[in-house]
């Protein structure tokens, strides 16, 4: 169906760069697949700052609110590192995952066949690599109250925050974390400190309740947030789907995208509830960050934002084919021996931006 | 100096087996080198529970005070897995840690230079591997109140735990960590979450200071847990000492421990504040758990227990030649190619826990 409303929101450092690289794949389509989007392209992050005051301006999370979905750049950079904590560019994506309530953050960690030699690990334990990793991302201890900096009666500074998890916001991230198993290997392994936190033993009580009660058939695991750590670091073909809360989820998903050694190829998407009108919001976004010091130099990597464009095809628009088309044709060219200097390797052809997003162009 | 006391605290699992390899060390030194411990054996985890109905008795309590040091082994088991919150065998190092103000936990991540083909990571990653991850133990979201599941006005489940940090628990672990960084590569690298929590904001602010104020000769750095996650799990040489909160130091020093492939290995030492009469209360122990799974076959690695003895020597006892007489015997027994079942490696010859621990003795 034509008229599928895209939100761009480019945002800083890197971001507006390898997001040129992904324009350039939508206009393809539009001239060779005729899909046409209906394309908005927004502020966030630093450059919202700069332009209207605030990392995430009313007409953002309205615009975001409107579209099918958002793709989102990355936000962040030294120019507003020491801004006010209610200024930082991080906001951006807080007040989205909050404010558009997408509480799912769906974070693969695979490792293509041409890039295990980019693994810290020893090749035979991460070939074929292939997690997904379901954050939790609208509560835990990012959003509970209280939480501040106060000054005791000694007159000492005290900070707080508060992790809280109700059955609700744990069940329903379950369930998208059970019904991908269901179309993987159909294993997750929920992840918390049950044996020290309260959230986490209402977490594991949770998870477990509507695995026996709803997915009879996935196997599941229960595993301690540090075990995880060291599970993910020494042998993680073990996983399959790995679920956890927004601290846990945030810690080890970095750390899985870390083991496939390619943080330059990682897309990921934030999924909200379908809604009463059959919508769901949706955020796109590559797993790495704004990457200050090598912005504007044009060698940044733009296949995590091109095959978080793919996952926002397959999830969002339901357009399988078009998404494998895209992720086939980033892995011919790395089968090619392309690659940015994120991933270069020996006896490889070291490219930028702009070659690396033609040649996946050319593939297609 | 004689009559040092020691408190040793077996537990569960292969605690008392491996401990058993510790004592027999003891009694050599007692013969050999007249040193002569003032020994007590306590109660703790399951064992404890079993024979007392409590994972902490106040007698273990008592005894760990008055004692010079603790070594401890490990607890918990599938027998006491589905005991209620309140008596789960964790809470016998939990108490212990808190009751004593124990507040800084030590965890070395070293990788011996005959152990670098157990890790997972390539070889030249972590060949001569040495870093110091710097726990805070007795503060956060471990022990912050309020803290608990109860019902809300619609009927659900919420669980809630509190991260709680003030400045002096801060500050006191952040000195542990320069003065180590001023005996190893003078490096602290503190970790929290300082874009969304507050007490993550506190915590960078006063390790901040410290450093400035009483440190200017250690380099600092401050990182995000999730970065430090990525760091560890791809350039972990970069890193001399880790400093991080109660949660963060659990899931990162268990990372770390993971990356050098050989947790049979790793001793750890939780110390407390030097007291108005010079003392100062220490509890050392392996950083491997009861591993239910393999106990009473006399199969596990008694190095990590004996190693944490050797900890125990050199920091609560002065003892620096007898501590590094140990640890140079167990790298000379892995030179000599003995390995136990969990670093076992071709071409080396297999043993049990028995033979492990006197071809140790015997170097001695
Ligand atoms: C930017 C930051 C707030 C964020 C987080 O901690 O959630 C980042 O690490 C991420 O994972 O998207
Ligand atoms: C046993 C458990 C309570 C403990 C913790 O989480 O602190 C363990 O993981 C550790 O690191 O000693």
């Amino acid at each position: 169906p034509a008229n599928k409303k895209l939100l761009i929101l480019p945002g800083d450092g890197i971001g507006p760069e390898v997001m040129r690289e992904v324009r350039r794949i939508i206009d393809w389509m539009d001239r060779r697949r005729s899909v046409t989007f209906d394309i908005n392209e927004g502020l966030v992050g630093g450059a919202a700052l700069d332009a209207t005051g605030s990392p995430c301006p009313d007409e953002t999370v309205a615009a975001a609110s409107a579209a099918d979905a958002v793709l989102f750049g990355s936000v962040g950079g030294p120019k507003w590192d020491s801004l006010p904590f209610d200024q930082r560019p991080e906001l951006g994506i807080l007040r989205l995952r909050k404010d558009l309530q997408l509480f799912a953050n769906l974070r693969p960690a695979v490792v293509l066949a041409p890039l295990v030699e980019a693994s810290a690990l020893r090749a035979d334990l991460v070939r074929g690599l292939d997690i997904m990793i379901v954050r939790e991302t609208t509560g835990g201890i990012y959003f509970g109250e209280p939480r501040g900096i106060h000054v005791n009666e000694q007159g000492k500074r005290v900070g707080i925050d508060t992790e809280v998890y109700s059955e609700d916001e744990i069940s329903r991230v379950a369930r998208v974390a059970f019904d991908l198993a269901r179309k993987r290997r159909n294993k997750v392994t929920s992840v918390e400190k049950a044996n020290v936190m309260q959230s986490g033993r209402l977490w594991r009580a949770v998870v477990g309740e509507v695995g026996k009660a709803e997915y009879p058939d996935v196997e599941l695991e229960h595993m301690y947030a540090d075990n995880c750590a060291m599970q993910l670091a020494s042998r993680p073909k073990q996983f399959d789907v790995v679920l956890g809360g927004n601290l846990f989820g945030d810690v080890l998903s970095d750390l899985a995208a870390a083991l496939t050694g390619s943080l330059g190829m990682l897309p990921s998407a934030t999924i909200g509830a379908v809604q009463a009108d059959g919508r769901r919001h949706a955020l796109y976004e590559p797993i790495h960050g704004s990457a200050p010091d090598i912005a504007g130099k044009g060698i940044a990597n733009p296949c995590a934002q091109i095959l978080s464009f793919a996952m926002l095809l397959r999830l969002s628009f339901d357009m399988d084919e078009d998404a494998t088309l895209i992720e086939k044709s980033v892995e011919k060219v790395l089968a090619g021996g392309l690659r940015t200097a994120d991933i270069m390797a020996p006896g490889m052809a070291r490219v930028g931006t702009t070659v690396m997003g033609e040649a996946v162009l050319r593939e297609l």
